[in-house]
């Protein structure tokens, strides 16, 4: 018997990783350009120039014993430096280098911080539609994924259901906003609510509730009204896992952080439960020549103005051709309400105008699907026609307007 | 309650860590070049001069997005098609692209391995000495660690104690030849006949047992007349974990690869195990840069030569002195005997001639000392006399020959 779980796991591929493939096999057939894969969260913006020179330049000039060579488990001490200042220097922390584990990307942030508080039995509450991985990485750690769904129509926090999901068993929360996959950002009120909410519940039951904030989207929020609050500042027992993957348009090197809040009084053991569950899952240390970069270009991003037209052009549109959006504040995911009931069978029907797009039920959520618009601004110009025609499928009353 | 076995696991530092650390004091106390660090693994060679022109072709010529984006789970078909390619080539395998997963290093390799394979309540067999961290890896997938004693003296393997180690829970064997901390290689024979075991053990019991190769240090053997055998052409159910760390001298970077030998008949769920159990432990994929610089580069090695002289110089010494030496053929490591019976004692009293080594103790083997000889040459020279004032401290009777 091999671990039966880990087998169908690695058998079993994800929705969107079918709709990929299939994605490719299409495009075979009728040329790339006529089909519009809005299946994956590939950025389609490049990495900004910053890192092209910070790279050639560190090759150029850094000894390879040192540039190569481990660095020290939770990663070196200078980038963990810089990171803690520019995040004290954002949000007003005081956070040191110690407070900061390097990562192999946003995945290996969870997994380990997960690892690091998760007991057999423990329960992990989050809210739906949620990035469907968690799953995977809670139940792997021996947790069981509690799932709160979101206000229909707006997926913010629900509290009702938030406050019957709690339990004594309830060791973490994960957020994710901007979120995977509706683009919807929690405003400070909500934060602040969620925040008092975990505490009170914690100090009436006796518990330590964690709040993991994960974050691969915080520079993609799009417009100067709206702001994601830094969770540090409104709860002691959070922890924020980061990656550079969309912020910097590096998601295959795998580069990201855990930030650990010094504000709770057992940060010490937190921290050094994420160095020992690091080690536990054999992550030595983060990408030596990516931290060196990550410690030249910390404050860069990647030009996300394109994915702010995309989401303006396609919102737009999507609501002309009588679509029911939900207003994707940032990230560069778009979740729209399925005109059947069956959003598969929604997807299925967008096939036919070589529109690829992914059912919300994999995320935890009925009814609805999720477009990735990190494209090019031509596909999604050239894909307007096909929704439009998708929207006049279903006669939906804005498609004639 | 955070989960108390990754938080100790964090707070315990390691007897080699703990000397790393006393070393760097020490030698801002007296000047770095008069302490004699052997206590770390960390290759003094650089990477080949292929590695930096390869890195600086990548980087000028493709595409960001490209070369930044995600690659599948199991990495770049091209980048394992190459590498099944040279291995088929080496060993007369008949690998394929779908046989090699890329890895973030070694230690992934084997932690997505053994998440694989075990089940709560497995065995997982290794020969002292062996790597500490195997311990980790093997209690994080569920599994009890169960150790064999090596032929005191040789450290080859012993087949009785093995006999008496097997039993029906048996899920895996971790061989690692070249050795670290020994540098004992397993030759022909001695592999032939563990598979041979194994192989009857398994048939007589109705147990499947798999035999895990863990090959950081394979390019490193330094006589032509020792040959570290390919483990896939002479067992079944076996997995090849590999990494570049040492032989392209990039510990940091942190890539490697898990190959799956197709000869076994549950080849495709064992492969398909091997990807669910990276999904679970959150390896997205490994660092495309270093995936690509690979396909580059994947026949080339650091000059290794100076670890061969370096060995041969300190070998032939600690012998002159009295010293007791398990003859190492590879690795970058050599084990000598304590001339008293507690070997940290001995360890110890090193430091007083500014002689940095690590008791074997915690390679799960009494009465020995690992040096690390992957230094530089002058230090192995200006370390000779430190050795030999140490021998006569002993009276040893080569110290005065």
């Amino acid at each position: 018997m091999l671990n039966e779980k880990n087998v169908q796991l690695g058998k079993v591929r994800s929705e969107i990783r079918e709709l990929f493939e299939y994605g490719k096999k299409r495009k075979a057939e009728i040329g790339a350009e006529n089909v519009f894969d809005f299946s994956l969260g590939n950025p389609s913006v490049p990495a900004p120039p910053e890192v092209k020179k910070a790279l050639e330049d560190i090759i150029a000039t850094v000894d390879p014993v040192v540039l190569h060579g481990y660095t020290s488990a939770q990663g070196d001490f200078n980038v963990r430096k810089t990171i803690a200042d520019y995040i004290n220097l954002r949000f007003k922390t005081q956070l040191d280098a110690d407070c900061i584990y390097m990562t192999c990307g946003a995945a290996a942030s969870l997994t380990i911080t997960l690892n690091a508080l998760v007991n057999a039995g423990d329960e992990v509450i989050t809210f739906a539609p949620f990035f469907p991985e968690y799953r995977v990485f809670a139940e792997h750690a021996g947790a069981k994924l509690v799932i709160v769904q979101g206000e229909e129509g707006t997926f913010q926090i629900d509290f009702d259901n938030l406050a019957r999901a709690l339990s004594p068993k309830t060791k973490a929360v994960i957020i994710n906003s901007p979120n995977n996959p509706s683009g919807v950002v929690y405003g400070e009120k909500t934060v602040e609510k969620l925040c008092r909410m975990l505490e009170e519940y914690g100090k009436a039951h006796g518990v330590k509730i964690y709040l993991i904030s994960d974050e691969p989207y915080r520079e993609l929020v799009f417009d100067d009204s709206v702001k994601a609050p830094y969770i540090m500042n409104f709860y002691g027992r959070s922890i924020v896992c980061y990656s550079y993957s969309k912020s910097l348009s590096l998601p295959g090197e795998r580069i990201g952080y855990i930030a650990v809040n010094n504000k709770m009084e057992e940060y010490a053991d937190v921290y050094a439960g994420v160095c020992g569950a690091g080690r536990a899952l054999g992550y030595v240390c983060a990408p030596n020549l990516f931290q060196q970069l990550i410690a030249r270009v910390y404050d860069k991003t990647s030009d996300i103005s394109v994915y702010k037209r995309n989401r303006d052009e396609l919102c737009a549109a999507l609501k002309e051709y009588g679509f029911k959006v939900v207003k994707p504040d940032g990230a560069f995911y778009l979740f729209v309400a399925s005109p059947e009931p069956e959003a598969k069978a929604f997807c299925e029907r967008a096939k036919k105008f070589e529109l690829l797009i992914v059912a919300g039920d994999d995320f935890g959520v009925k009814g609805y699907a999720r477009i990735s618009y990190c494209v090019s601004p031509q596909m999604i110009k050239k894909s307007l026609p096909a929704f439009k025609a998708l929207a006049q499928s279903y006669k939906l009353c804005g498609g004639e307007k």
